[in-house]
């Protein structure tokens, strides 16, 4: 089983022909997420389940949810959380926003697939977010972008927006190609604060 | 006092001029060092010293130790070191490879700087580091990531490396601009796992 | 007097605050627009007119105009004008859409700046581009990139998008540093062939 | 046949399983080889040819060389130079440096491939190379970037490296995905001007 706190190599996973959220990527969006170890965590669009692994691998007094609607993705998750023994993992089969109805209430809540409902998911995500939580949202296309920041926008909140491209090294005898990964957008967002002092918020001393 | 895991953002940091690694690879970095709750982590060339409060941050029952040189640099580090209140972070002042003598053996290395003494240090790390351990070396310059790579090529230890390339936004009226950020090698290096099962290793079970 | 057919270093255009486009993306920008040695061209946006300079310099027996509001600007596109000795540069003073009107018609349109009135200037650049012609955008911001992508989806004209990251090497005592610059999207947008078999125009054989 | 000065799309150039410089690369390769118009060019390494097809199409007082040893690329070539009717496009069948013995000055040389040989290449190069001239090379791995580097630096020549990362469009449905290409190194290098005033090389007067 696995011991250590976060960094899972993506080779561990059990993989289909699932997409699945890179290693470097994922330890990206799990650093915006700054997760807790209590916290409660959705992962809508969770394709392999990598994201929730993770955060259930660090939240051992919280709970990750993998929100998905393919049958062969929930099969792989389901492996994966035996192979990881994350028995805080729970998927909860359907399509988001409509399966997201019955999860108890995020206060991290990571997109990595939206199909088509962009902002009707992120609606969704900012109705039910605990107040001080994070939204994390990768993206690979220009308009899902787009649509990220005109939502965010139009409801005041504060987004942060990196752009990442990556290239692995392969061997190709005595000298080492570089290979690139398409670039991701990851995009993090945290409501209005008028209630809390900011500083607890970062810091988290009083959640 | 920092509540989270990992993923403390940029800003929480204590800086003067010192370099210092930047969240995201910083991200990057953590994941592929795969930290146990009980790591002995050496930062060389530490900075302000932020790989080594997030891990201490996260290895509760390990301890961090920041190797640096450099007077203001250190004052920065004792500073975080208070505001992040990380008692198992402590500071070796020195250059290395001379600094890292007497300091216990460690299971994970992040080497972020060596000046002009690169071979010097990864001898050392190479031979300090525990059966099994991690090295894990952030370059930003082509000499650098040579000399890197011919080493761990005559150690025979297996070496991945990544480039990371990476924009940040910054609101421009009513657009956003995407600022770059200089681009960074990052490399892992693991020893020959002779006496070892791979998969014990990966997954730290008899660790 | 500059002999060469296009590659102007950027260091000999005569600059002062007004931002410029880099020599690498000035050249795949100028590829983009297969500039033919008769092309009439339009530069709107022109800042420091390195765009209007090299396509001048290629088109000898055409004609680059440098579109530009700024006074500043507009001293500057003089000035190299003058150094680089391109008779064929013609400046368009005022704001596009509006100093647009009077202007030649344009087989090629190169728009690097369009402030808040992209769809504007993009509206004019479709209605008087020739046939057959290209008009190619530089974008920085993710919303401008949105809008040039959704004004040629609503024209059902083909557009091709590149984005382009770039690192420069800065010597840094024995190593070489690489300095990024901002991440630059270039879109290529041509119109539909409906009269013109593509083989003439992609040759250019029949023009 | 081909009626523009450069920016060639890949597509119109015939293809097998031959590595190609694609046009992003060109551009910038070919911008840093600041062409003349009675520019004498080496291709070394060739591939498709597409470097030499522009630069002969660029240089139509001058000729471009294709060096290639491959037999399956040196058809290429041939096809592509009947395709673009450029009859000042040589192809000098061999391995460089050897094939390189018998060919004319060049005061322009474009490295593509130097499978292992790349300092005898380079050696070769900055031999023939006619004061004043330029070498171009793209390099894809860390080590050529590396060894042309440190050869330059041996030789006390100005070297200017770009890093360029690209990605290109796909539409996928409504949206559009950007698809990485690999990471291109390319390295610019100029021999000392001793005898000849650096205006006169900048702009090409004297020669």
């Amino acid at each position: 089983m696995w011991q250590y706190g976060f960094g899972i190599p993506d080779e561990l996973f059990i993989r289909g022909d699932v997409p699945m959220t890179k290693q470097e990527i994922r330890a990206i969006a799990l650093s915006k997420m700054r997760l807790k170890q209590d916290s409660i965590v959705w992962d809508i669009g969770a394709g392999t389940g990598s994201i929730s692994i993770e955060s259930a691998v660090y939240c051992k007094q919280g709970k990750a949810f993998a929100i998905e609607k393919d049958a062969d993705a929930i099969s792989l998750i389901k492996k994966n959380r035996d192979a990881f023994g994350t028995r805080n993992l729970e998927i909860a089969i359907g399509e988001a926003p409509e399966a997201l109805a019955n999860l108890p209430t995020p206060d991290r809540i990571f997109i990595g697939g939206t199909g088509n409902k962009t902002r009707e998911v992120l609606n969704t995500a900012v109705n039910r977010l605990s107040s001080g939580g994070i939204i994390v949202v990768t993206a690979i296309t220009t308009e899902t972008v787009y649509i990220v920041q005109e939502f965010f926008k139009a409801h005041s909140w504060n987004l942060d927006m990196i752009l990442v491209n990556i290239a692995v090294s392969r061997n190709a005898g005595e000298k080492t190609l570089m290979l690139a990964r398409n670039p991701v957008y990851i995009l993090t967002a945290q409501g209005p604060l008028s209630t809390t002092k900011l500083e607890d918020v970062l810091y988290g001393q009083k959640r």
